[in-house]
Order: structure tokens, then sequence, then C-alpha cells
């Protein structure tokens, strides 16, 4: 039998009983006491450590829980049987962060995926969260519905059907911790082994997911209506993911005549389903918003996602799909069951800031901000250079500049480093990476300049690419 | 030419330019302007409708947008062939809400999946919430990093270490939007065609989530250490499921031995890993808790998963997952770029509760609570009846009652259903539905019960079946 000496801490830390079990299981794993080897009996261990019985007790029934001992009715306790199965790690790894090198700075980014967040409605935000806490309590911390909560959805739908020409019922609505959440939820709704086509260049992040989620993907080229429709029924898909109120990043209105020939594409066989992604439409300078493709769709084909991480801000982690029957139906069969990702507080607080008219009157203000720094780059750009076109204007937050000259659009993203104004290229919205063939494209956002300083970053841009 | 007939309401709801767009809209998509058709010339329409020229010109700018019409330098506006294309949807299709048959209602449910959510800190997560919003302002509406907030990850590490004897760092924490996601996630890093090994009885959700999503699964069954490593060897499968601390439903605690031949299993082959559930290791009724399995792998082959909808609550929406070195290198390959699905403010809420001491008390609170509901339980059990024995006690929030007698186990919960008490039977978490071969189980939890009502819903479950 196996004696122990132990030191034991009266009054220390750790209770008597936690340091007789950690002895014990630490002579155990290190082999110290065999396999097999029976260990005192509670009342003689009690003696000789001079603690009270029930401590001993104690200690052993951890051990017993743990499995280190077994106990033999009648004959007492004994070592469980474990060395030489497996050696446990000894000490505490240390892991690292990983390093990642210090970007360059830049006095002015004109990055195209910005959202002003001086505007985010921080007053109006926490006092509906203090009301959603102060109400309802319990009800607001029991799991939801896996859709996501009712009153939000219907909220949605109304936006929807008012803003966007969505024709829907709150059934249909499906409401996710972001896009990439809705699309790997939608990936597991459709399955695996699906073949997808996405326009050439693209969200090359739906691109990235698509791939890594099992789907067979591939892209489609562009011409100045959106995604070519015959070149889409060669690449054998089954799905498509467009963006035809505001292509990103070409900014490509698709027109009513290529829509409808989509949809025709997406009717001709019965897996076939179009992904519209709505992701900035809130945002048009001129005119009426352009209406949702799914708005005509008459068979069920078109699978429409929006999201309020453009239109309120990013953190906020809520986007919503609108699925159609078909899909629904699949949804509920496969998915139904897979818990809602977003906490039911902030689907309230949503609500009710869509409810009581505090999102449509952000929006304006938004659209307002926005198109006037929309206009002043125009106007800053008009004077800058000869040797460029402008597109994709009078929507979203972006733009982009077409130059005819020999320079690539390398050369101009550095010239303007130089400058320290950050720019960005086209061909990196490319899935292979090539760009457009015969001219060097800039993408410049204007979502995070006020107009102060599009002036002055313009200004030196001027400098940096005609000296 | 096409001649204009249309009413315009002055003053009206509509401004004047979108009566005009909508009327030429229509008159194009119903065929009464055909394709290639010139329309009158903005001056022409203008002075025949008696309105500005800039009225006409507003809405002939929004059907060039929207590609209803295409204008030709010098010729004029034409309307756009997409006639024959496709049927556009008539009329709002009303969409129906599925008709779900209300269930039967039960004075008492002893549902194994209760938490109670009357001791949810409410007045403390409120002022948090409000402390998180005045606080930082902007920088809480960026989008934050994908793995979770360094904060939280931080306070989770060092919850884990002290807590669960996990041993790792913030750099191998993902948060999540609850299990369901972090699952998907999972499913994401690891790539298809994976084999899957999960105990029977499982919880079935995992099982579900884990074939939806392209996983191969296969159960192994338990003996009374758990899952039996030998079948487990046998099954082909390179990634096993389990819950160690507690199994559910059985309640089974996995002893070192047993959990040293799963880590031997999972250190044979490269690509081998561990998946462990650590679902509500938070209470346990006797003696220390049992520490996770992660804390003993020293091959970096354990995935452990946590979650706070047990411990705080459901609907908070927020799990963690630990990744050994060799999964955090493909998370950062496969998916590193997919953004966090937890809202920055209620990561920071959530940081606060941990790290200001409230989840520690928090979880001294309930487990208080449910203990004292666990030995109310236990101990109006044992006066119950003389037919059955009890199993997954001191730990949880359920337990079950083996019955020796000849009666199935439909029969027993259609007996309490009779008195009006739900309780749950074993075989529903079997995935081949089969149950227990020779013994009647039933699950009672009691999460969400008090004690006087536990004492009466067993009153009522001696009447039900002892008469």
């Amino acid at each position: 039998m196996y004696e122990l000496t132990i030191s034991l801490v009266q009054g220390g830390r750790k209770p008597l009983y936690e340091q007789i079990y950690e002895y014990i299981k630490n002579e155990i794993r290190e082999g110290r006491i065999s396999s097999g080897e029976r260990l005192s009996s509670t009342r003689m261990l009690s003696s000789h450590l001079e603690v009270s019985r029930s401590t001993v007790e104690l200690a052993y029934e951890q051990l017993l829980s743990e499995g280190y001992i077994e106990s033999k009715p009648c004959r007492g306790y004994f070592a469980a049987q474990i060395d030489g199965l497996y050696s446990i790690r000894p000490a505490c790894a240390d892991g690292q962060a990983p390093v990642k090198s210090s970007g360059k700075k830049y006095r002015y980014d004109f990055t195209p995926n910005g959202v002003d967040l001086n505007s985010f409605p921080y007053n109006t935000w926490r006092k509906l969260s203090r009301e959603c806490l102060v109400d309802d309590r319990a009800e607001l911390f029991r799991l939801g519905c896996p859709q996501g909560e009712p009153g939000l959805r219907s909220a949605i739908c109304s936006y929807l059907h008012q803003a966007r020409g969505v024709d829907c019922t709150p059934e249909q609505i499906i409401v996710g911790a972001g896009n990439d959440y809705l699309m790997m939820l939608l990936c597991a709704i459709l399955g695996t082994g699906r073949r997808v086509a996405l326009e050439n260049p693209t969200y090359r992040q739906a691109y990235r997911l698509f791939s890594n989620l099992s789907f067979d993907t591939r892209t489609v080229d562009m011409d100045e209506r959106g995604m070519r429709v015959d070149e889409l029924e060669r690449s054998g898909a089954d799905l498509t993911f467009v963006m035809p109120s505001h292509q990103y990043p070409l900014g490509t209105v698709m027109p009513i005549r290529r829509r409808m020939e989509l949809l025709r594409w997406a009717s001709e066989e019965a897996g076939r389903f179009i992904i519209e992604d709505d992701y900035d439409s809130e945002f048009r300078y001129k005119g009426k918003p352009i209406p949702a493709l799914q708005g005509y769709d008459a068979d069920g084909k078109v699978i429409y996602i929006g999201t309020f991480s453009k239109s309120i801000a990013p953190a906020i982690r809520m986007s919503y799909m609108v699925l159609p029957e078909a899909v629904c139906e699949m949804y509920h069969k496969r998915c139904g069951f897979i818990s809602s990702t977003v906490s039911k507080v902030d689907q309230l607080i949503l609500q009710k800031f869509i409810e009581e008219g505090y999102y449509e009157r952000h929006l304006n203000k938004m659209r307002a901000l926005y198109r006037s720094r929309h206009d002043m780059l125009l106007a800053e750009l008009k004077e800058a250079g000869p040797d460029f076109r402008i597109s994709g204007e009078n929507a979203g937050v972006h733009l982009l500049l077409h130059f005819r000259g020999a320079r690539t659009e390398e050369e101009l993203i550095k010239l303007a480093a130089q400058k320290g104004v950050r720019v960005y290229g086209l061909s990196e919205y490319y899935v292979n990476g090539a760009g457009p063939a015969d001219e060097a494209v800039i993408l410049l956002g204007y979502a995070n300049m006020d107009e102060e300083r599009i002036r002055e970053a313009v200004r030196l841009l001027k400098e940096a690419w005609y000296g």
C-alpha cells in the first residue's frame, strides 16, 4: 500500500481536501503511485495526516469523479490504470500573438468600404437600448425565434416593401449576424455541390466564402449592363450572385432588360436561383432608388440579401435575407433548428429604431451627407486631370476613375501614396487578380471624408499625378 | 412616335416627375409602348403635359437609370427591348405563416434545456450596457476583430484557465453567436468530407448540424466511462464530438483513463481532432468542477467549445471556441476574413461582466440555486417509487430515472402528461431513435422549477406512476 508524505498548509488559500486531492492526483499522473496500487483507507489517512475523515473523503470523492482512483466494494480505493496511455501536457504553453506589420500611415484614405460613424445616432440608440432593457425583462433573455423575432421581421418587411419594392411576407425573412453568416447559412440551406457564378470583378469576400463553403465557384464577365447572361448560361452554374441595383465595385445599374434575361435564365430550370445582394441601395443621389430585382420575380427565384452594416453601422451585426417559397421550405427542413445569431435585445432595439421612424430619418441624413461629399468629390475631380473619365457616380459611396494614359494602376497608387493619400485599384476586385485589360482604374470612396478633407486630398492627388 | 395621355395630379402625394415615370414604365412593361418605339422629346412632352421641362427630364432620367428607355445621341429616347423576355410578377403575393399546432398545456415542465432567467442580473446588465454606450462611442460601431474583441478574449481566457483548467492564449479563442454558428464555422475551417463520430445518445442538434453541413456522421456507443474508443477507432472517423465533463444527456463524467485513450487516439494520426463541448460544466454540486479535457492535451488535438447560453442567458448569443495551433492556422487561412457575428457593444458588456467579477458572482448564485433544486428533487424522488434508480445527478440541471419495471418510456411519459406534468424520454437523444434496449429512462430537468413546484410536480408524478 502506498504511504502518503504530504505537507499540508493549514489556513492557506487552498482547502485541505484540495491539497490532498492534488497531491494524490500528481502522484498517480507521474507514476509514483502505480496503477492498481491500493490507497490508504480514509480512516487511516485522516489519522496519519491529522485531518478530519470527511476532508479525506472529499478528496477521494473528487479523485473518483475524475477517474484517478477506483473504489472496490469492501476492499477500498485503488489507483486507476492510466500510465503509458498518453503523456499529459506538462506545463502551460505560452502562445504568441500573430505579429502584424504595422501598415504605412496615410493622411487621407479613400477606402470604398467606409461608413461615416460620426453621424451614428448614439443618443437614440442608447435611449432605445435603455427602453428595451426596462421593458419585458425575462422574455428578452429567453431563446428567440431561429429566423429572428417576428416584430423585427415585420418592420424589415414593410421597409423593404416601401423602400425597395421587395415583395415578401415576414415569414420569408431570416435575420442573421451579418452577410457572411447569412451566406454560410445559405450554403447549408442549398446544400453542397452547387455551382455558383459571380460577376467579375465582384465582392471578393463572397467569392471566397462560397469557395471555402464547398460551392463550386466560377466567374462570368460583365458588359456595360452587368453580368452577361449568355456567358452565365454557358458557365453551367445553377446559382448566381449579383448586385443589380449597384454593382460592387463597378457601380453598374442592371437595366430592366438584363434583369429580365437573368430572371428568365433562373426560371428555365427548377434548381436555379439568383442571389441578389442589395448591399448599399439606400444611397442614390439622382432620381428615385433603383427597385430590387426581387420585386420583378414571378417564379420564386430570387434570394434577396440586405444589411444594416452600411446603412447604420458595421459593428451592429445585423443583416437579413428574403427567401422565395421553395428555399423557405428547404430552410425549414434542413436548417430551421439552427438558433438565431442575433441577440433579442439588439433585435428589439433595431425594431424600435425602424418602427419609430429613426431609421428613415437616419437614412435621409446619411444620404444628404454622402450626397454632398459625392458632389464635392465630383466637382474637385472635374478640374483635376485631363486623362481620366469618371464612372459609377450617382450612387453608393465610391466612384471610379478610368485613366486613358500609359500609367498603370500600380504607378497611380504609388504616386498617391507618396503624397500620403491612399487610393484603391480595381484589379484587386477581379477574381483572377488580372484587372481590366486596357485601362488603369482607381476607386475613390468618400464615406469617411468630409468636404474639407476631400478638397485637400484631391489637391494632393493632382500634385501626385500631374506634378 | 408614342403619344402620352396621362392625367397628372398636381399637389398630390407623388411628385409630378414620379407620376410621369410610373406611367411610362407601366406602358413599356405592358407593351403599350413597344420596344424600339421613340418617345416624345422632353421639350415636346413638357409642353404637352404643361409641366416644366426639368420635371420630364427627371422622369426620363429615372427611366434611363432603370433601363426602360435608351437614349441615342441626337436622335432622342427609345423604349428598350424587354417584351417577351419574362413576365414580371403581376401583384403582391400574399404569404402565409406556417401554422403550428398549439401544443398541449402542461402545469409542470421538467425540460432538460431550461435556464432560470428570474435570476438574470438585469440591473447589472443594464448598468454595464449604459456604461458601454457612454464610453468609446464611434469605435464601438466600427467593424471589429473577426475573432472577437481582444479584451473579451482575454477575459474568457483567464476565466477558462482558472475555472476549467483550459490552457490557451487569447489568440486561440474565437467568439461567435452561439454554438450552432461556431459549429458551422468549424465545418468551414476543417473543410468538407470529414468523418465525425458522436456519442450515442448525444446532443442531436450537433448531429443534425454536422450532417447538414457536409460532414460524414456516425455514432459510437458509450459504456459507463463514455464513448468507447475501440469503437471510435473502428468507425474510421477523423473527428469526434464529445462532452467529457458532463455528457448530454447521460450525465456521464469521462474518467481520466478514457480521456487519455481518447487523446491517444487523436495523436495517432495527423488530421484527427477532438471537439470538446463543455456546455454546462459550470454546474457541479459535489466537489470541485471536473477539469476540461483540453487541459490534458499535449499535442494540439482538442477543439474546445463553451457557451454563455447556459450560464448567463440563451438569448445573449455568445459562445467561444478554443482552437489548437494547427486548427488556428487553418482558421486564419480559410476563414480569417469572415466577420465576427457578435456586436461590439455586446462583447464589451460581457467583457465588463466577467472582468468586474459579476460573472463569478452570478455563477455562484446560480450554482446555489440549482443545487437546492437538485437536492430537493433528489430528496423527493427518493421517496417516490420503488422501481427506478437515479443517475446523472451531482451536475448539470437534469437527472435520469432508470425504470426496472415492465412499463415503457412512452407509457411513463403519457401517465405523467395525464397529470399535467411533462417529462422527457431518453430515446429522443438516440440518433437512430431506438433508445436503450433494456430499460425505460426518463429525464427530469429542474432549472426552471423552484422548490415548491418540484415538490408538487413530484407528488403528481407519484400519483401518475404509482396511483
